[in-house]
């Protein structure tokens, strides 16, 4: 950041004491001003009389209550972004602790300061977390997917996501329902079923938890989309598990129809999520074909359309976020060939600065939620969860490798493995699964400990270090740059070999699939998904003519290298007198050069 | 339109029928479901079993209730947009009706439609009005305001706004009450208060009404700016005048100082609601010079320092709308200069979509509202309710407009006291107002139905109207172009003259204190709210690269003329050749010229 410390030599340390200062004087009213004004709620709209005239017609008056819950959300939303923009003025601070860690910090701070007030700190609210927090930060992950890696490597993304989740489910457990098992220990309450419960809630990787982190290590492509697809993917399995052990728990018996039925609600919930988001994704990329006209609502409908998907998944019990990303997915191409270019840069905008708050927001509440409790603290329980979470997790990857490997061309490596273990976080999801178990469970209260303590220490210890260990072992890091075009034409003509290959060997795979999927797009859907489709002038002229813009902009730029404000902190008189010459000379060529274009020359240069 | 029938020849109408069933479809859950669900509201988060076996576990299960809020939402969210789409698929409708008047109609049909099935519509809330769906509308207008025409013309928007309004609260008042005495019309149980409070709650003009209407049809600056800053300012005339008389109302008796306090409190509410505003403009143009590494969440601030504005001043019961407008003109400027681009392009396109969304839903429920009633039709109140309020309005400017000429430079004419008079058009505030009234209040539904009316009239005969009377009047129309930098530089020349003029004659105008505004805010204020102010590359530069890169673009774009989709349906042979010549030659054409830049080019180009 030096540009920063150049353009405000000395007093970055004063600006950040500012920046406090404000957050602090903005945040307090949070708490101070609630309760003072609590008590009066009942009251409806009552006018206090600020002037000393009781009888009089109050000049001015405050109603609280009235604005009390939008003023409250803008409150932490503001606190939220201020906390991030604080941490990003402290270049050293963001360099070693990740952004997460810091504001679960900040979180615990907050709640420390309303429990010292005496008020009761809010909680993360599963109903808030579910409906608000979480969709924007899928939606965003699953609408910008990195398609073919996903799709190159989705059969091992699901052994990790189905057979991996499991495996953590069960291990962990029956392990720990054999701990409670020792009377020592103080548990002999728990049964089986509860453990399961909590083995299943705690052991899925958390997919807000590692875009946090993984996003700022810069990790290669086939790792990230390893860890990062298997926290979308085990998102089924979570909703299947935690339905089907809390449904067992209230009934108490297990048949073998059950573990059927649990068998094909699995495969219910998550194609019935892929469906639903499907069905959503075209609607919305049908509905995005007509609205040439009316440019400025475009960006809403990608919104609402997800949004409802989502949520008509959750209404019944299906994955909501595979629909999330099945919605994104099936969309995307399709709304962007139709929408303009501004819509296109509001939905990303927005779909990163909705993601970015969301998170933001999460991880401060979980460290507002850690200070209200209720806790149930028990040593050997939570130790043994962490240690358990542990090994499972690193017995699951080395054992689910060692079969993968033997399908795979790309072998996973040792550090690859590695990578995947540790980065298996776990996040607020598990938080907000813990606090939906009803009120009535005997062990909510342990459990939520116990997953909160698992949270803090993935995020906190896994989360700090893996960034100086994936230096130490120096594994591949992210290419910065896209690919050439050069790259692209040639994976094109693999692809289209291979699928040529295939079809001579009579040997039906993943290419000659996609090939027909590809023919079959081209075919029937687009023409109904894209608005004159039949019309669009040629690819190559297209191209073209972009490439030539940028190329213009490139000449237009090399006549004039960018300034950067460090090298002009004030222009000399030599340097005036050198741009005048370049201006002059300059627009004398321009004039010859666009002479007949005189129209809108003329108004510009008059 | 001729673009989209010529690109879908013939099937325009089956789209239109594909739309509207795909709405239908949609639309029609909103309603058919709820009410099957509600019943069970109390019952929490039920699991309705589909699968025959009762005790087994349910493979799917429904729960409406858990997502119902947020799912309806969406819905009349999507309702509304899909209406507004299909509203601007119909050419020959849209160049007769404006939006607004369809909405309603559409809100109409909707809750007919509901109250055919047999349920209660829902009426358009206050509280969700004004803290929801006005806020959007009032910062987009505030955001975006023409500083110029505003600041030039702000005696004349002032004196319509404030003496204006309140001749026709107290006309009107005064002239229902006379008519209530009279006992065939049998309204003796009405007050003088009651009227004034009437008056005052219809005699505002609407600027979310006036925005929908005069944005279609082109007025010129000068009477745009004229009506529509006064359906602006006459906000805090209208607070006052409303809690006033409804304190009045309550207590019985008003005494010579409660006059006195209502003049105070006019003062109080307007310029406290400015000054509430642009306290947290710079606290968003302060807030906005810290975020360079942080681009994403820019706009976010832009937005949550203007709502927090806008709940600020309604807690204390200032003016909202004042405060909103004075955090958007203060705040641009200064955050304008620090955030980037993109960040500019999301606030400009999410204003707007915002703005549309909200002015969408408040028609749409407007329809739906009065369907929901309940109603207390007089039919002599409500028609002389209607005439009074065209009366009112005329006499209004007519009488206002013959002083305001004898200080103005440039006068208004006829035609532009007629528009200025025509387009005081009514609408949702005026309802949400009437709403808010307690229940007890006696003549409350009569109210409302006249409201109504006002309002239907003004929108549907005014609106349709004025359209067709400006061009029989021929009217001047707006510019379509910008000001050229001719303009520009001989503008900002005059100012500099007519300050020399003023300073000379020893008479401290209009023009010398905006000098010294701007004096002052180069020299302190930029230096505080603007990051790296002090080195920034000079302007003429800065604008000298702006204006190459246009004509690098312009150029580019004359080589290549853009081809419209009608031009090629296909490409002929001849013309794929030519095409292959131009590209070959450019592309020698460019190697040469940009060979001194291979890095990137090479990689373009390979």
């Amino acid at each position: 950041m030096p540009a920063f410390s150049c353009a405000f030599p000395g007093c970055r340390r004063d600006l950040l004491v500012i920046v406090l200062v404000v957050f602090v004087g903005i945040g307090l009213p949070i708490e101070a001003s609630a309760p003072a004004y609590q008590s009066h709620g009942t009251e409806g709209s009552h006018l206090t009389n600020i002037t000393n005239t009781k009888k009089a017609f109050p000049v001015l008056a405050v109603n609280y209550e009235h604005v009390r819950k939008p003023f409250e959300i803008a409150l932490w939303i503001l606190l939220a972004l201020l906390m991030k923009l604080g941490f990003h003025l402290i270049p050293r601070l963001s360099a070693v602790v990740p952004e997460s860690c810091l504001l679960i910090v900040v979180g615990l701070l907050v709640g420390g300061l309303i429990k010292v007030i005496g008020e009761e700190p809010p909680v993360l609210d599963s109903q808030l977390f579910f409906l608000c927090l979480l969709p924007p930060i899928i939606l965003d992950a699953g609408y910008f997917l990195p398609i073919r890696p996903f799709t190159e490597n989705v059969g091992t993304i699901l052994v990790f996501a189905v057979i991996g989740t499991l495996w953590n489910a069960f291990f962990m457990g029956g392990l720990l329902y054999a701990l409670c098992q020792i009377e020592s220990v103080g548990l002999s309450g728990v049964d089986l079923l509860a453990c399961l419960l909590f083995g299943s809630i705690v052991s899925a990787v958390d997919p807000v938890a590692v875009l946090a982190v993984f996003e700022e290590i810069h990790i290669n492509e086939l790792v990230h989309i390893l860890v990062f697809g298997e926290s979308l993917l085990n998102d089924a399995v979570t909703v299947v598990l935690y339905n089907l052990f809390e449904e067992f728990s209230k009934v108490g018996t297990v048949t073998v129809l059950d573990v059927f039925l649990g068998v094909v609600c699995f495969f219910v919930v998550s194609l019935g999520g892929v469906l639903v988001g499907a069905i959503y994704g075209f609607l919305a990329a049908f509905t995005s074909r007509f609205t040439s006209h009316t440019r400025v609502i475009e960006p809403l409908f990608v919104f609402l359309y997800s949004y409802m998907a989502y949520l008509s998944s959750e209404m019944f019990h299906l994955s909501g976020i595979m629909a999330l990303i099945a919605c994104g997915v099936v969309m995307r191409p399709y709304v962007e060939a139709n929408i303009s270019h501004k819509s296109y840069t509001t939905i990303k905008y927005f779909l990163k600065m909705w993601s970015s708050v969301s998170e933001t927001l999460i991880f401060i509440f979980l460290g507002v939620s850690t200070v209200a409790g209720p806790h149930a603290w028990n040593w050997t329980f939570v130790i043994t969860t962490v240690i358990l979470c542990l090994v499972s997790r690193v017995l699951g990857v080395i054992g689910l490798t060692f079969i993968i490997n033997k399908f795979r061309i790309v072998k996973l490596t040792k550090k690859d493995q590695f990578i995947v273990a540790y980065g298996g976080l776990r996040g607020a999801i598990a938080f907000s699964l813990g606090y939906l178990l009803s009120n009535s469970h005997q062990m909510r209260n342990l459990f939520l400990t116990a997953i909160i303590t698992v949270i803090f220490f993935t995020v906190f210890v896994q989360g700090m270090t893996i960034r100086p260990l994936v230096e130490l072992l120096a594994v591949k890091k992210k290419k910065e740059s896209k690919p050439s075009i050069n790259e692209e034409i040639h994976t094109e003509f693999l692809d289209h070999l291979l699928t040529g290959v295939e079809g001579v060997c009579g040997h039906y795979g993943h290419y000659h699939w996609k090939e027909k999927l590809n023919r079959f797009n081209k075919t029937y859907v687009k023409r109904w998904l894209i608005a004159g489709e039949n019309f669009k002038e040629p690819e190559l002229i297209a191209f073209y003519r972009k490439m030539e813009l940028k190329q213009a902009i490139m000449m237009v730029e090399s006549v004039l290298p960018p300034i950067s404000p460090r090298a002009i902190p004030r222009v000399s008189k030599k340097r005036e007198e050198e741009i005048r010459r370049i201006l002059r000379a300059n627009l004398q060529n321009n004039k010859q050069k666009v002479s007949y274009n005189k129209g809108i020359w003329l108004k510009l240069n008059v």
